[in-house]
């Protein structure tokens, strides 16, 4: 099986797993909107400890209408602009085209599934620290392991073709055969951090070494497992003190939330907290910390 | 009986309870530390839309021990300072000496008491709008209405006559039977919107605008009455509605952690936070919500 990719959203992660794959010859097209002309004249340029990335000549599009057919399209773009991708990524949705949803938060592979009902959904968690430093530059500055699952068990065979050419291209990959629950999993990270550091204006580590915000982390924590499980998802006790170590560890860090509230951007709250506040509350439990958060940061949001 | 009194922290509050009562007569000692000099020299002021008043040559001291025995003492500092108030007051606390407590948060009362068992103890619940304008200056904006309660039913003649006076002195009383109730009510206000100031940096009618954290208010109002409801103090539900209404036609204001934040000066955490949340757990019921607005301020507090 030669599967061929498109990305759409050329930023921080879709240029980055998608460089990986093109760098081994794999087709792989990119649509990019302001870094168009950057990328079309100059190249992709991608940063990175485990091996630079140099694509000069990459097939890159402003359009979706230009793009050719191809096997797999990577969704690398914010869920903030969710509400009109179903129309934006139309085009390159032909017969088997398989959906393969990079974003932050929970629903958003049932979503393109309810919009593309014949066509395969993939999701892929992304543990990646990058960031755009320039059109058409990308720093990739740590990580970068990929959690892959499919949202319907007749896909696993295509799950695991995806993840073989992903880790051929040195992308590491875990696959998983619960999708929804590694959903969860990576939200028992996402909800705390990314809305503590916004709602307390700081970073990971200034969380971490107070006492009373790493209290508060752990709260919300324990309130996504209790979530979780309600959602059928079950997920271990042990997995809060882990997560704590892990972030302990991990450089001082703004998540991508934080820097969306930096640059004043839109901010993930629908995908990230409400859907999965409504899933849980659906099924009887109110995450209560969870759901003040994201009162927070909708009222600091609207003060943009 | 002719009660003579003694005001323990000569500040917003204090200055202008103990300017209403000595302008009419009444015996009022003032402690004051930095603004001692300028009273001293040039008395003190105060301007309200009720009057303003002007104490020549108050009856000021900068030293506890050179206060004659009063037999009300007015105690009007910040709870911040409560850890050492036991032994600053100690000299003015006579045998039969009264103590009314004019601060915000739950449990003064009752740790009053329990430094001076055999002494009369009185809370006084201050609904009013007020402010520092300089040394000796004090400006009276709105309000000052005050919530009259003994600790000890014993004690309800003592009440009576402060009340008499106070009203007297142009201060609306108005008497409650149940003290700790009182202050629980009072909480039903302070909690969510001095906290959420400080965490949204912002004011009361910004809170009350938005959406978002007007359902935040809401939930928090609810968590209190529940926290009340353990600890023996019914608030019936509709005191959510007509707090929000109260709110809503107030003046766009900062509560007074607002303004400690604003300064940087330490936050009431612990009696309008700490204690309640206590009191509620001791019965077996978090307030999550106000836990969580809690470890934020802390945590805000901690990076003055």
């Amino acid at each position: 099986m030669i599967l061929t990719f498109t990305v759409f959203g050329t930023g921080a992660v879709g240029a980055y797993y998608g460089g990986r794959l093109a760098e081994l010859g794999n087709t792989v097209h990119f649509l990019a909107r302001s870094d168009y002309d950057t990328i079309k004249e100059s190249g992709l340029k991608i940063h990175s400890p485990k091996g630079d990335i140099f694509l000069e000549n990459p097939s890159v599009f402003n359009k979706t209408d230009d793009i050719p057919p191809s096997d797999v399209v990577l969704i690398a773009l914010k869920t903030t602009g969710n509400s009109i991708l179903r129309e934006q990524i139309a085009p390159l949705v032909h017969k088997d085209t398989a959906l393969l949803v990079l974003q932050n938060g929970l629903g958003m592979e049932e979503e393109f599934q309810s919009w593309f009902p014949e066509n395969p959904v993939l999701g892929g968690m992304c543990f990646i620290c990058s960031r755009k430093k320039a059109p058409g530059i990308i720093e990739h500055l740590d990580y970068g392991l990929m959690t892959l699952g499919a949202l319907n068990p007749d896909h696993k065979d295509l799950r695991d073709e995806v993840g073989r050419l992903m880790d051929e291209a040195s992308v590491p990959v875990t696959l998983v055969d619960d999708l929804h629950e590694a959903r969860w999993r990576k939200l028992l990270w996402n909800i705390p951090y990314n809305g503590l550091t916004v709602a307390l204006n700081c970073n990971t580590q200034d969380i971490m070494t107070n006492p009373d915000s790493r209290h508060l982390i752990r709260v919300l924590m324990e309130e996504v497992i209790a979530g979780a499980a309600v959602c059928g998802c079950v997920i271990e006790k042990e997995a809060v003190e882990k997560m704590l170590i892990f972030t302990d560890k991990m450089t001082p860090y703004e998540p991508s939330m934080k820097l969306d509230f930096n640059y004043k951007r839109s901010m993930e709250i629908e995908y990230m907290y409400d859907r999965p506040l409504k899933e849980a509350a659906s099924r009887g439990y109110v995450m209560k910390s969870v759901f003040m958060l994201r009162d927070q940061l909708k009222f600091i949001q609207s003060r943009y």
